[in-house]
């Protein structure tokens, strides 16, 4: 057996990326080198989202509520890393950082040493000490709160915001506890993104990331001051892109960011004037007075940024997933933003969306600019140098499997057995079938609300132009439409924002799954895309970073470059059914604006008449 | 074995009335003088509806297509009849009359005999020769040019039609003949209700119905005129309301009615000014030249008032049903018009609700007045003595069937075949724990356009408030709230025209099995509704008028009397549901004012899209 001559010179190096999904969590094992992924394992949560009772409990929850056990995600940990490497035949010495990467804004109340509330008997039976998911909507009264005063205020969160803050985040979710459980936002002694929680707990320290806080938690730049404005980027390793074999250490020895005193630059960079900045103590008083001290008492002004070591392996979680003890863990990824390297993107104009149960739409910009409803823009916060801009639809994925299973007929589900094929599998087939405007119908994909570019879970999913002969394809087929035409909305947003967007990447489930999707998606906006190659980009990203922690590169940039790679089929835009989707496009901004924007919206009434009639059924009954 | 006194004296007497449905056929055998039913039987047509394919052809047939064939009509008169007599074991003597109900307008070219031109090889590949059923509603650009003209030329029949002639009716039908098969046109000595055809074959003699004119053909009662008018009621039999045992002779005894001549009264009263009248020559020869003598060469302006004889049973068909040859045959009626003194209503102010496939409303008044959107007004058009209103909704049963069929997941299936229920049972079980509102679901119910108020098969579908949450039996409810609102807007319609509704009636196959859909329509209309004994209200009104022209009774007033009855079940609007249904109404109203009365309406530009993508399909493809 010839072994070759490198392999002989030194035995291969692996970084582990670990991504926290809605419904399970996969560990990837990849070569630091070459970026081959070698190996993976997922586990899925035993408590999934925890929509109708808590574990134990039999009380029904409110509607729109989502929430998670904590113990669930340790439990993934143990669970997939030990059985990656065993699967892999990899020794734990050869792996020489781990990174994760968790949906976000996904949070949760803990106690000073990290344990999460919910594992107190005492609030066990109290929804606001578990684990908010993104997917949990009931503070959508507090986020109008929020955006009223905000607004009222002129707080720049509001235009980095897109002019909204979301009922998805941070201080939504916190408010909401202050207001429903007083005593839950009393006990807990921190409100952490469960994305720095799950690296809190690898290493032993709270080191929370820049991305999440800038993104979901209202620390932003102050807004008008530097609109336009060009950043000076990052220098970038030019030329030879070979691994660093012994870069500078990162991580810990760089200084934490300061929010709120001016130091908000990092790697070198001076601070901008003003800095990076949670609102201030004015702000959250009049939010609640309770909530003056938020940031000092409950949460951390220390943010570091992406790819930097948060601390080093500790020997109770080499123990329990096989690793060697002390090897660096990377502070906390966001699932979509990590995406975008593994994307091979690293430069502006290049639109990655990541396609799942949601989609997360990603953009990097070398200026700032205001753009309507997107869900935030941060330095750095996705790529160094860069500006990140962040958008989105609520629910893509989920909407086709809500379908599927809510919506399909037996003899669908039978015919696609029949055929050896899954529903999706069949529906897609047949509904590649039709031309476009064929079936006469047109949705609105607001099953989880509009995230982008309404920023608003009060609204709801619509289906228009049924007749007696709809089919089930037909229908499915809409539906891929719609959430094309919810993406073409944020692209038009980007650009009348001044952000220009020449390509389309896509990643996630959908994109290596439904070849449909993205023609649809190609032909209803017009552009080009191209397909990661990884099927798991968020892992994969995640695990690149391990390797920027670890040292192997010298950024993310000289990272992609080596370890992320793009399928070789572009789907590229059909003229003929372009021309048609542009007439389908006018009556789904027509239905968008005329439902969506009207604060009188039917949407918004259906709403506020279903949560009236759960309070009338579960309000306990007069004697 | 005690005999009673009343067999021994005479022998039971019989009537059988046929009602011709969407699928199927059934005779109802019933005894004259108790209105008992006896038996019945189904027939379901071989060739059902024709919407994809011509029997023993393969090219695809137009979108919104529904033909049918007219030899089921015979079949189902030869199967069904012989076996009703065969099961109750009733001698052929002892049935003293017959008569049809018919869908309408389901039409149909023939020849001078009678034959239908479908039977002629020459013209059976020709989708116009066949019988263009009720729901056939590819004549919407006739429908439309109509309304122009007819709007443009002030005609009366426009008024009468609540504003709209109909895709559905006689003479946009006709007139999509003219446009797309010119050659059927010329071909065709006549083209004639199939309500009037099956009677034709039945007696031999084409004797056409007033109501089926009047209501579908245009055959209408100069409008201004008499607007508000009061009609001096035809005198009924008051006190004894027993069978009469030798009645006049009526029927053919009676003159014909001749539109467009003045001569538009029966039973003994005088014309009125004008009289009831087609359109003139010119407005036919507007429409298109060669429909100047439409009416004189294709049709003829004999018609004859409901229960009046037609002629009498022919020995070719006395053979093929088993009856005896030579027994009145009652000229035809419409199959939802004969259920009204079926349900007990032969008085003003009762809205009976016929609930099938779709719904329709009829009304009984003794005043004429102007109603939008309603199907049609005719003076002795559906009891005589009082001007009939009828109004509809294109899409009820078929709304749920469509659901069940093509949108309720398996697993639903499988509960329901578990709990030994039908879909519509368990469904329906598990939607009455539902309050009004809780779903957060609302539904325009136009899966078949909307025949009232608005009069337009362009509208469609709409679903509103979906969530990834939404559950299968929340949208059955939504649709079935869907329709009852549709109702409302009818019921609203009538009151804002100035006519009364006091109490609602229900019958048809959904007003037997559906409870929750009783009471919703009771809550969202806040009005009692009662309920027809019969479930088979249709087959019962023509067994009545069978023996009104069999002279077994004075006149339908007095066969109601005594041959229909009601359920004691009274269905009353529970107050605290009205409350919330009254503000979900709201929300209905929004929704179908923007989207059916635009012109501009996305469910138009949908269609469209979807008929110019058909045509694009169909069109060959050039070498």
């Amino acid at each position: 057996m010839r072994i070759s001559r490198s392999s002989r010179l030194k035995p291969k190096r692996y970084v582990i990326g670990v991504d926290f999904g809605t419904l399970s969590a996969r560990a990837l094992l990849v070569e630091v080198d070459t970026g081959r992924e070698v190996e993976s394992a997922v586990h899925e949560y035993a408590d999934g989202v925890i929509e109708s009772f808590l574990p134990g409990d039999h009380k029904q929850l409110p509607p729109d509520t989502a929430l998670q056990n904590p113990a669930d995600y340790i439990d993934a940990l143990a669970k997939t890393i030990p059985r990656v490497l065993r699967r892999a035949k990899v020794r734990p010495e050869q792996v020489i950082g781990l990174a994760t990467d968790f949906t976000c804004c996904t949070m949760l109340p803990t106690k000073a040493d990290g344990t999460p509330l919910c594992f107190d008997t005492r609030w066990r039976k109290n929804p606001h000490a578990w684990v908010k998911l993104w997917k949990h909507h009931s503070a959508q009264p507090e986020a109008t709160f929020i955006n009223e005063l905000g607004q009222q205020r002129t707080e720049a969160f509001i235009q980095t915001y897109g002019g909204k803050y979301s009922s998805e985040w941070f201080f939504s979710k916190l408010l909401e506890t202050v207001n429903d459980a007083w005593g839950v936002y009393q006990a807990a002694d921190r409100f952490i993104e469960a994305g720095d929680w799950i690296v809190w707990q690898l290493c032993g320290e709270e080191k929370r990331n820049l991305s999440a806080a800038g993104f979901k938690a209202m620390r932003v730049y102050p807004s008008k001051a530097i609109d336009g404005e060009r950043t000076s980027p990052t220098p970038r390793a030019q030329g030879d892109s070979e691994p660093t074999p012994t870069p500078p250490r990162r991580g810990t020895d760089r200084a934490p960011l300061l929010g709120g005193v001016g130091v908000g630059r990092f790697m070198g960079r001076p601070a901008g004037a003003g800095g990076w900045t949670y609102p201030s103590k004015e702000f959250f008083k009049a939010l609640n007075p309770r909530l003056e001290n938020v940031v000092a008492e409950k949460m951390s002004a220390e943010l570091y940024p992406l790819g930097s070591k948060a601390g080093s392996l500790t020997h109770a979680m080499a123990k329990r997933t096989g690793l060697s003890p002390g090897i660096p863990v990377a502070v906390g990824n966001i699932d979509a933003h990590v995406a975008v390297p593994a994307c091979q993107v690293t430069t502006p104009g290049k639109l990655v969306m990541i396609l799942g149960t949601s989609t997360c739409h990603l953009l990097l910009s070398d200026t700032k600019r205001e753009v309507e409803g997107i869900c935030g823009v941060v330095q750095d916060g996705v790529v160094s140098g860069l500006w990140g801009y962040e958008a989105g639809q609520a629910g893509v994925g989920d909407l086709f499997a809500w379908y599927v299973e809510r919506a399909v007929p037996g003899y669908v589900t039978l015919d696609a057995k029949r055929a050896g094929m899954s529903v999706h599998e069949l529906l897609e087939q047949q509904a590649s079938r039709l031309q476009p405007g064929e079936s006469g119908l047109l949705a609105l994909d607001w099953w989880n609300g509009n995230r982008s570019v309404l920023v608003d879970t009060d609204l709801s999913g619509l289906l228009i132009g049924a007749t007696l002969a709809t089919q089930p394809h037909e229908i499915y087929r809409a539906l891929i439409e719609a959430t094309a035409f919810g993406t073409r909305k944020i692209i038009e947003a980007f650009r009348c924002g001044g952000i220009a967007i020449e390509e389309l990447y896509a990643c996630g489930g959908l994109a290596q799954k439904n070849a449909l999707l993205l023609q649809i998606y190609a032909d209803v906006t017009g552009m080009p895309i191209k397909v990661a190659a990884s099927e798991q980009t968020s892992a994969l990203g995640a695990a690149m970073h391990a390797a920027v922690a670890a040292g192997a590169y010298r950024d993310i940039h000289a990272a992609a470059r080596r370890m992320a790679r793009l399928r070789k089929k572009v789907y590229r835009p059909n003229q003929e059914s372009k021309v048609i989707y542009d007439l389908l496009y006018a009556q789904y901004s027509r239905l968008h604006d005329e439902l969506g924007r009207d604060p009188k919206s039917p949407m918004k009434v259906l709403k506020g008449l279903r949560n009236q009639a759960f309070i009338a059924k579960t309000k306990p009954k007069k004697p």
